[in-house]
């Protein structure tokens, strides 16, 4: 890696502020958690979470000049713009931090919106997003609890209370988010879950 | 057209049990009633309802071996059941009753799914669906006034409440009827309403 743990912690916690640092270190603690849980390695899961809102803060025209000026997706510039910060984070991980690690740039990547065939890495950086202890939403405690034994039940329960509010609101859901959202159906019927 | 409408009712109600035929009627009743208040074809409204659910009581195997030898959507095969019958109605109506109206076609296709730019005729057969007198689930007497007054907002209405019913359930959702309801949604924002 070019940086250190320690660099990075501060180059990534000086994009944005304390209050959403807090944020950071809440994902941090229950990736590496769930990772110990579920078999995951517990470095690549640190290292993702450290990582997954890097350009969280950043101007979100700086984020679209980023997917549109580097190929990044382009589908995203249509949808919400909450969803741009998780692949320009990839992005820079890449390419300015030297992660190399595609698993790691794919936590990152799918933090937000899942993507079909997410692995465990995926689900636990995800998953940890949703449920840190600072969040604070209807039906958090429920996901938490679902955490502690069933991942897959956990996230599915994570992007059903995503897709409700965003009925509740009015506002248009991301089609990738129902992709992951059914997939995890399909894996937990196929298992029995 | 290759059978008189008194055929066609004869015809279409001898494939399905008493109680759906009166579902039928319903859809036929509302849909024309639609089409009056928002400014279609009311003969095509008509007629599209008449046939919408010609296949709905056709033994499943019946209905994926249409799908599968006449070339329709294969997706369909990997989804719930119940889309099959809409797209197998459209292409019963074309081949077999001669029904040659691209429209009316289309509005028996997308009755239970939805698709991005739903014509006119696309919407009132589908929102007729959803609240026929006959309906009776959480939420329909909602989408009846919203019915009233408008027609987009009613059926995003409908869209949502079979998406909240899914999720609910834990089954999987068609990724079309999200797309449906986005489109709508976008709809509504452009018209300001």
């Amino acid at each position: 890696m070019r940086y250190t743990r320690n660099e990075l912690l501060d180059i990534v916690s000086a994009q944005m502020p304390a209050r959403r640092w807090t944020h950071v270190e809440g994902v941090i603690e229950t990736s590496v958690r769930l990772a110990h849980r579920y078999g995951a390695d517990p470095i690549k899961a640190d290292l993702a979470a450290l990582l997954h809102d890097l350009a969280k803060f950043w101007p979100v025209e700086r984020q679209e000049a980023v997917v549109r000026e580097q190929g990044l997706n382009p589908e995203l510039l249509d949808y919400d713009k909450q969803l741009l910060h998780a692949e320009v984070a990839a992005f820079v991980a890449e390419q300015e931090y030297g992660i190399d690690d595609p698993e790691v740039l794919d936590a990152v990547r799918y933090h937000t919106s899942g993507r079909v065939g997410m692995t465990l890495l995926d689900k636990i950086v995800c998953l940890a997003d949703y449920i840190e202890p600072g969040r604070n939403f209807p039906g958090v405690e429920h996901i938490r609890e679902l955490a502690e034994h069933n991942l897959e039940q956990a996230l599915l329960a994570g992007f059903d209370s995503t897709i409700s509010f965003l009925i509740e609101k009015g506002k248009i859901i991301f089609p990738l988010t129902l992709l992951a959202r059914n997939d995890l159906v399909r894996q937990l019927d196929r298992e029995g879950k």
